[in-house]
């Protein structure tokens, strides 16, 4: 018997999975979980996802982390940086830790966590291999469950879920309409994703665009630049 | 300004969008919009849609209408007919009111009342021409509801979705990820609706094979068979 594999599409539909019988990919490919592989990837001695500026400001205050989120495209007052992947080099970064205010995919996280799941990883482009080959070692049922925005079904999470069911499909049991979409959009935007996402108008293509981010959205949807695995362990996401 | 079009893949995410400003198409391809259009199309007085067998009955009896509706597949207990376009033709259903039991679409239809949906519809491939042609003439915003299956996302109310939105995509404005999704996997999926079912194993599909339904499923991917526009008004669904 293949384990399962199923695809969801909004935190608003998490309820309909069996979480605690499952591992659960958070995916909030723009860009929390790319950044969060690649700060990890540079050397970050972990990554710890908040849900509020205050609580960021209140716990980087306590463990000296580098403190960091936007609210409306700009780092959120009383943070010292912000969302983008590029601000996390390693001779930043390295040895340090982040702590990380993001909206949808904090939040799909501590849901996860609440409901059990096995084991909850952050899977994004960059990481995308790491991601892929531990799901196949695992051979546990999987969730890939996508941040989206405000619970509205997104673009690029979905893509990505598409990503790794066209590659590691063949050891899984799908019955999963979701996933058997997700798996259709990736296989027709993968030639080009960033020309896919512009030419169907991916809502956070034209908000990041629209704050000049088109260098962090070509780095978001390019495969393995930060091939790691975050786990998450008792509040950190950490290097397994 | 052109008028907004969104797309709700699953009742789940009905809050998200602004029902009370919008026409709101119910869609539940298989099979039970689909019935509909076909029962009206025949000759139907109207289609009453409700959310239980016991209703179903208790209101047969009074108005002494056609009662249908399947549980697992089969004839409820206590009802006289199914779900299958096939059952309702002219030559029988013509000036009979059906009184029709269906899970999904039923719910989501009276979400979409008690949220106070300008107008509401019933879309299915065998009256998309219809539905279009009214979308385009309404100029409203419109919400395309999607089904699904007990919330969980279904290709078949995607792939709908996805058909009315290549015909008058161009007459709305389209913020909205799912219905970029939908708009692209109809365009992989149009040639052979069926096929692509198939081949990306749809999980009605499969089910409805299993009943031995291949007929129904064909009718139910065909575009224009029963080309009305079943309108909801005070409980009842009744041509224009």
């Amino acid at each position: 018997m293949r384990p399962t594999l199923h695809t969801c599409l909004s935190p608003a539909l998490l309820h309909l999975y069996d979480v605690s019988n499952s591992i659960v990919v958070i995916i909030d490919v723009l860009r929390a979980t790319s950044t969060i592989a690649t700060a990890l990837y540079n050397g970050a001695r972990c990554v710890i996802p908040v849900d509020s500026v205050s609580r960021c400001i209140e716990l980087g205050r306590q463990i000296d982390g580098i403190t960091a989120g936007e609210r409306d495209g700009q780092v959120a007052e009383g943070l010292s940086y912000g969302n983008s992947p590029f601000e996390y080099p390693r001779e930043f970064i390295e040895g340090k830790t982040l702590v990380l205010t993001t909206t949808n995919g904090t939040r799909l996280l501590h849901m996860a966590l609440e409901k059990g799941a096995k084991e909850i990883l952050t899977g994004s482009f960059p990481n995308l291999s790491s991601v892929c080959n531990h799901l196949l070692a695992s051979k546990q049922n999987v969730i890939l469950g996508c941040a989206a925005w405000r619970d509205k079904v997104n673009m690029e999470d979905t893509l990505f879920a598409g990503a790794v069911i066209s590659k590691i499909s063949q050891d899984f049991t799908i019955n999963c309409d979701s996933s058997h979409m997700a798996d259709t959009l990736y296989a027709k935007a993968k030639k080009d994703l960033f020309d896919f996402m512009k030419k169907n108008e991916a809502s956070h293509y034209h908000r990041l665009m629209g704050f000049g981010l088109e260098k962090d959205i070509r780095y978001c949807l390019t495969a393995d630049g930060a091939n790691v695995l975050p786990i998450y362990k008792e509040g950190k996401l950490l290097l397994n």
